[in-house]
């Protein structure tokens, strides 16, 4: 035939698991998982996979394979760990690559060994890190974003004072402010992080501004740098438009050293439909690997569509053990009223960060008011 | 209110379209309609969004609004250039970042204007250049991959060899080949591309080795680089993985120069469903921009699921006017046998790139000879 069959992967070598959702009556799903095996190694006709190493140890096998009702199966498929080339985006491509094209498959969960997660360190601050970093012990932590798009960078920098005075204790960018001649980046950095710092001196809390990083491939370690000489406090990141790996690289960067929020911009085709990745693992798992502190969401009940199991799984995969790679806050947004934290937080207690954007300009007049209003509300839960 | 409404954006200002696909009755898509147009840029709840420039201008404005069919309206929707901020990321981010997570929207089409596509330089080579490059003038070209992953890089050098000698234009990695401890980048580019070289000096014809590129974020550039010093001649790369402005980069920089193909790992998400972003935008609009020469999908009647008018679509956004950018080629791939090669060039015609994996090694136990064959059905459609 073809080859000899020679490989210089060493057996017998570590396996990491993944667990798929695979669409269609028994045979069917059978079939694919299959496939899943192929596809996401060696990418070969079946019959013609040469015996022995690759045959044995290079391509997928199924683990298990079981029903989880009539018209889906749990398929768990191992890996050899040396496939992923201890990369992150060669460990997505193993675990999603081709087949993201094919249909009725859906990634459900990660179980990565040792071998892989040894090549990541995580996230800097994680949960612990982050409530020490801004000296909040107890209640849920309070976040907000600079808006409406189009405001002059003085602006910004005023608002971003008035949330601070009033006790918000994370103040980041709008998303889709980015470098904007009408709000150019430095200039936004330098004003909004002096104000900051200027309602910090006057009420002698701790509240952090956190820009937005997402640029360009030859500008993103540039602006984090920036951000970091400027005196941001954070960095917010969407690895939807950057690579997830950009994220990574950030947040390992021991000379930028900022908490990670990781925006789900450009990535929620991955949990609408029957396709592609589950919520705890694409805003769970994932940002987790790549170094995310936080990760943002659209929370059940606001503008997006999200259930209140498929949150409260992201709030489980952030949280549940991952070698060791620290916990990380989930952080639900997206529409979120402040009449809806009651009931928010009776599903993720107090180990939250909740993201309340525009809902905190409809509370009132007073910026500094509605600040202090949304403070409460959490302040109210902590015995 | 909260703001002056100053904002430093020049009106009247250049502004380009996005056309989405919504679904649901008239009014919900209607809603929806306006509802993106504020998503995609203030993020704000409309009642408050300041007077003036933010909202004449910032504010995405409904175009057009037409029926699809019973279930869907066509909505073109104008958005202010400035607000992409002369960057790939963020144009992406107004198009498509937040919507992305919001059920039954696509992306259809994009109608950007001189004012964004100045910013691009497309395609170095495009469809012209390529085939200037490989010197063909007329016929299809022929693409295929080194696999199965596993084998040793001596291997994979010796199928490339046996390929070139057989007269395929362009031999990549399999996109899984990364840089594995079992063959690892470098060593892995040295050998093909010298194999590759070797074949050429003894049959007199031109084929390129083209390797994959996909890597962690400080690495593409570094990959890239060491590909073009050691010989390669060519560049795969995933830009699902790296993030689309990675293969911008390496597009655009002078100092590597060398044609690119898009390959589709971990994209399909956004094609399969209802939601996401269409075939021709995806595999056709958004590579052209971020400067591919050839963008790889799968082809219709392979082992993935796109349809005949799908192909077709992308292959015509590939070709369409877009500005100052390049036509590129269309590379239909994805378990293509050859004997599907004849009703593929009654789709594509001649200017299209044939990726056969797979199939190649199906066809016989000789890959000099199946690669001759391989090229004997693509001239025997030349007159």
């Amino acid at each position: 035939m073809f080859f000899t069959g020679n490989s210089k992967l060493n057996v017998p070598c570590e396996r990491f698991n993944v667990v798929y959702r695979v669409f269609g009556n028994e045979n069917d799903a059978y079939a694919k998982a299959k496939d899943i095996c192929l596809e996401q190694t060696v990418e070969f006709p079946g019959e013609l996979v040469p015996k022995g190493v690759i045959a044995d140890h290079i391509v997928g096998k199924i683990e298990a394979f079981e029903a989880y009702n009539d018209d889906s199966y749990k398929v768990v498929i191992s890996y050899a760990v040396d496939c992923g080339a201890d990369e992150l985006t060669q460990l997505l491509n193993v675990i999603f690559g081709n087949i993201s094209i094919k249909p009725g498959i859906r990634v459900e969960e990660l179980e990565l060994s040792e071998g892989i997660l040894k090549n990541f360190k995580g996230p800097r601050f994680g949960k612990e890190g982050l409530r020490k970093y801004l000296g909040v012990e107890k209640r849920s932590l309070l976040f907000t974003a600079l808006k409406p798009m189009g405001l002059t960078n003085e602006e910004l920098a005023e608002l971003a004072y008035k949330f601070a005075v009033g006790g918000i204790d994370i103040i980041k960018d709008d998303h889709g402010l980015s470098n904007q001649k009408f709000s150019p980046y430095e200039e936004r950095v330098r004003l909004c992080s002096a104000a900051v710092e200027k309602a910090n001196k006057e009420t002698g809390n701790k509240s952090i501004y956190v820009p937005n990083i997402t640029a360009p491939y030859r500008e993103v370690m540039q602006r984090a740098k920036m951000a970091k000489e400027l005196g941001a406090g954070g960095l917010l990141i969407a690895p939807g438009l950057t690579g997830l790996d950009a994220m990574r690289e950030v947040a390992e960067d021991d000379t930028i050293a900022l908490p990670i929020f990781s925006h789900p911009a450009f990535q929620g085709s991955y949990v609408l439909g029957k396709n592609g990745i589950s919520h705890q693992v694409l805003f769970g798992q994932i940002p987790r690997l790549a170094g995310a502190d936080a990760t943002i969401y659209p929370n059940f009940g606001g503008r997006f569509s999200f259930s209140i199991e498929e949150c409260r799984r992201i709030a489980e995969s952030s949280n549940s053990p991952m070698g060791q790679l620290k916990s990380i806050f989930p952080c639900p947004a997206g529409g979120m009223s402040l009449e809806s934290i009651p009931e928010s937080l009776k599903v993720y207690g107090n180990d939250v960060i909740f993201l309340v954007g525009g809902g905190l300009f409809r509370q009132g007049p007073d910026i500094i008011e509605n600040s202090k209003y949304f403070k409460g509300l959490v302040e109210a839960t902590i015995k």
